[in-house]
């Protein structure tokens, strides 16, 4: 490993990596960018559409930040750039704030890609990269398939030649419908055709390649190239038969050359106005980056260091943000095209932005006569693979309450929109989390005959006495759960008018918070008040370091005893041989009396 | 116990204790209802001046109200009406959408007591009391400590006799310096005087007339009928020295009579403009109502209900709702001398109501003349004692995360506002836990020598073996950790070239979430690219179970073992004799292979 005593190196992982740096790293490098490269320039086109941005932005956005995020990053393979599901939260952000095909929306995807930089580079050095578990899994999962689905179906007009409209899965299906007698059967034979070849490639070239001979790793490269043989292709049909004059709606006019660099100028309340969206997308995007970051790294025996993460995709959305582009992540098809292609440092990233900085040069010219319904097909075929019914079930089998915050994630995404989705989601996981942990599992135990084991009584047969009340809490005490324990213990108390003394037994309680110290301290008061005593047993070392800190120990109305069978023993003594407790399963100890209290 | 079969009496608990009432109860309550009575009399006239509302609501807060409660609460004793923090927050919610003293004011006011009052309701159908887990114990009492200066210093205007302003405690403490010099000096020394009067009775009067002879009991109600002698003695002053024509504000003419009842006309934005405070509203009188309760329960080894209660504190605010007045709660103090004063079942709360209808069809002729001094005095004396600096050293000393929450609490209360202030404290404390649950303890065991004990390596002597890496977590598996166990994983075994099998022993997991189940599917599939075994040992039963209703155990790339010591025999005799180890502390095991693998 490399030194980590180096003190810029932790925030410059270029330090560490670019040390090593020679010349057969440089040629696997150059190949993976050429590669990468290939594969992110239909890419960036089509994710820029879907973002409703024109598709030079697209080409911007694959250029500074990717630069940005191999000077800092931590990952060795993440490729960053334009992806789909920030694409479509984009769209849903700035279309709030400006309309489409104005310069103020510009302004407001590169002002999104700045705020979201600045947050994802604060929450790196505050190191808060913990905020992505408010993300749990099914939600990610839930609102990535309905992502999925909101983008494949937002791109169907493209391929009927059909204005749409709506923003909900239900609006842009009913539009589709009654617009659907216009469909332009033109424009619909070139998508569909164009979704055919890619939807084929995707799924049998590969293999068909293998099969005729090709070595894997090219059949895939070649099948993976499918999106720009179908640009390249359509092209040239829209240019040989000039398809724009009959009605297929083409890409148009791209400004040539590299996008023009300095701060967007945008307004204070537009800020205000994009702090939530820009915070939900980088959150998403820093969970789904890390990820696949992560998965990558696995695979060499690599670490990514999360908090780094974030450093290095909030400089790729700076960069995205000074470059007239909009926000960007790590992806994750391209990041695995740029692993199985050999990329072994950053500087592969690099070279991918010279790449692209070529193509916006030089190639844009010729992309004025792409048609819009290639660019759809290409985002269906990538986003189908984002639909995941199979997780769907798989968490309905596993678990109802992390079905129903998926379910909800799902229905709020496709019916009200993207932010309200996965705000519903991570709302209602923690909910739910909240709701499991404040009901902790709870045992009423007595002594297992013939040992000093204390068991619940309701599983084994075991000796208790009328007026000691064991209770069992598998659960650290905290704000969420400290009146329950409160409700817990007033009711078995309530139910029993012989108790004279309640021992709190603390085996799995690793940690009791300040609510949870009140509770407790409510507990002894109120069972002060009726003459019960209060006890506790079995309290961990640290737990009783911190109860020494307050005064709640001086105030018990009992004792802290070592063990339970020690408590028992000692209360027992105190309240003499029990009552006879005719018809009663309880039953007096007789043995282990003799056990020394401390 | 009453028998609980009975199923209408689970939602009417009016059917428990109705069927024993008896005439010993009948006068416990009555004299009960005449001394609560006497004290709510100003109390109600005060918190409405608070809540920027006519002194005659306050009244009104406290008649049907307290019948809506006495049907549907749990709690025998507890005393609802207008309590001074939801004053408060009434005034900043209803301020925001309407203009005091108009039409619209009173409206708003009694749509938030129905709105609020529906959703106790529903959470009390829904059975959501765990909501009020939300609130942990140093945000509630913050909260109550910085209302408690905000009522104080709001207060302070009426005292001096100044038009006062401000909303924040740096905006009220700016205005009164700015106004300071017109300040009126019959308000102030008619204020002053009731101010130290109050103070003074508070203070000494009930230990002085305990002194003098006087029972402890009587000289307690005599020492809270303070407040009844001011308001008596000042409309007296008032009236003699006809101090309204003097410049002393005055309360002024009452309408005398019973509430109109009625649907308040609410248009339906304002409801929704009303929903969030009406649902901080809820918890906040929920949370301060039911540990009353339950405080009060304690005593007579009662139990309360706490989805009962919401459905008792709904039912009356609705009442206040129908009734032309505001959001009710129960309240300590009255309860607390409801309790005392020997109220035996909710029917003492139907004779207080019964009272306070008394006072507004008869006395309210009589309080025109009431200076508003008066009822700013009594507001002042009253909510002093819910300022608790000693609770914010205690929560201090005891937990520096718990105090965070309480001081941002505070500081956002004072500094911006009630509401935004309590959802600050929930909203910190809910990311503060995650931050502490999101790291659980996690240690890499070895064998204690000679025994079949796994301990941490860094606080034991003990053998391990170089090939097997053996991670115990103390935390039960969800969302919020799960990315943290394979961070921890990852670097283990980054830093470990020679590991081949990584065992996760698991006697405290509680619970593995869908979350939790991918990341360790994740963690199976990164470990075995490697090329490494991913093993459990001492999995509990329930979550086996779980576990094996998805498909993880089939894709396992290891084996689940039922203890640590079965794990560690079974793999070392798979993996052979360790390598020699020159300069490591690690040892191969030499006993215990004959432990018998399940």
């Amino acid at each position: 490993m490399p030194p980590r005593s180096f003190p810029l190196s932790r925030y410059l992982p270029i330090l560490r990596w670019g040390r090593e740096y020679d010349r057969a790293t440089l040629g696997a490098d150059l190949l993976a960018a050429v590669i990468v490269t290939i594969m992110l320039i239909p890419q960036s086109l089509a994710y820029a559409m879907l973002a409703g941005l024109p598709p030079e932005v697209g080409l911007y956005a694959s250029i500074l930040p990717l630069a940005g995020y191999a000077l800092f990053g931590s990952s060795r393979v993440l490729a960053v750039g334009p992806v789909a599901v920030v694409s479509l939260m984009t769209a849903s952000a700035v279309g709030e704030v400006a309309a489409q095909g104005t310069a103020g929306y510009l302004v407001a995807a590169a002002g999104l890609a700045l705020v979201s930089g600045g947050m994802l580079l604060a929450m790196g050095f505050l190191r808060l990269g913990f905020l992505a578990n408010f993300l749990s899994h099914p939600v990610i999962s839930g609102f990535i398939t309905a992502a999925g689905l909101l983008i494949a179906a937002g791109q169907v007009r493209h391929i009927l030649g059909l204005p749409g409209g709506g923003e909900t899965l239900p609006g842009m299906l009913a539009a589709l419908a009654a617009q659907l007698p216009a469909t332009d059967p033109l424009t619909l034979a070139m998508g569909g055709g164009v979704l055919g070849f890619l939807y084929a490639a995707r799924r049998w070239l590969k293999a068909g390649l293998v099969r005729m001979g090709l070595p894997p790793w090219p059949a895939d490269m070649a099948a993976r190239s499918a999106p720009l043989v179908a640009v390249a292709a359509t092209i040239a049909l829209a240019q040989g038969f000039a398809l724009g004059a009959r009605g297929v709606a083409l890409v148009g006019e791209i400004p040539q050359g590299l996008p023009a660099l300095g701060l967007p100028a945008l307004p204070v309340e537009l800020v205000g106005a994009l702090l939530l969206p820009a915070l939900l997308i980088s959150v998403v995007g820093f969970v789904e980056s890390v990820s696949v970051a992560q998965t990558l790294a696995a695979r060499r025996r690599q670490r990514i260091d999360p908090d780094q993460e974030l450093i290095g995709l909030g400089a790729a959305n700076i960069a995205a943000g000074l470059s007239s582009a909009y926000p960007v992540t790590g992806g994750f098809a391209r990041s695995v095209v740029n692993f199985d292609a050999g990329a072994r440092s950053p500087a592969a990233g690099v070279f991918t932005a010279g790449g692209i900085a070529l193509a916006a040069m030089f190639l844009t010219p010729w992309l004025a006569a792409l048609p819009q319904a290639t660019l759809a097909a290409t985002i269906i075929v990538a986003v189908l693979s984002l639909v995941d019914f199979g997780a769907i079930r798989r968490v309905f089998a596993y678990s109802r309450s992390d079905f129903a915050a998926m379910a909800a994630t799902i229905l709020v995404t496709l019916g009200i929109g993207v932010e309200a989705g996965i705000s519903a989601g991570v709302v209602l996981s923690l909910l739910l989390h909240l709701y499991r942990t404040s009901r902790p599992h709870t045992a009423v135990v007595g002594r297992v005959p013939g040992t000093e084991h204390y068991r619940n009584i309701e599983r084994h047969p075991v000796l208790t006495r009328p007026e000691i009340l064991s209770l069992r809490v598998d659960e650290s005490l905290y704000f969420a759960n400290s009146r329950f324990l409160e409700d817990r213990i007033a009711a078995l108390v309530a139910g029993r008018p012989e108790v004279r003394h309640v021992v709190l037994m603390c085996p799995a309680v690793n940690a009791i918070d300040a609510s949870a110290l009140e509770s407790l301290e409510e507990i002894n008061r109120r069972l002060a008040e009726a003459g019960i005593g209060f006890h506790l047993s079995e309290v961990k070392g640290p737990v009783m370091d911190r109860l020494r800190r307050g005064d709640f120990l001086s105030h018990l109305n009992g004792r802290v005893f070592l063990s339970q069978h020690e408590a028992v023993c000692a209360l027992s003594l105190e309240s003499g041989p029990p009552a006879p407790q005719p018809g009663s399963s309880s039953a007096g100890i007789r043995d282990g009396l003799s056990f020394p209290a401390s």
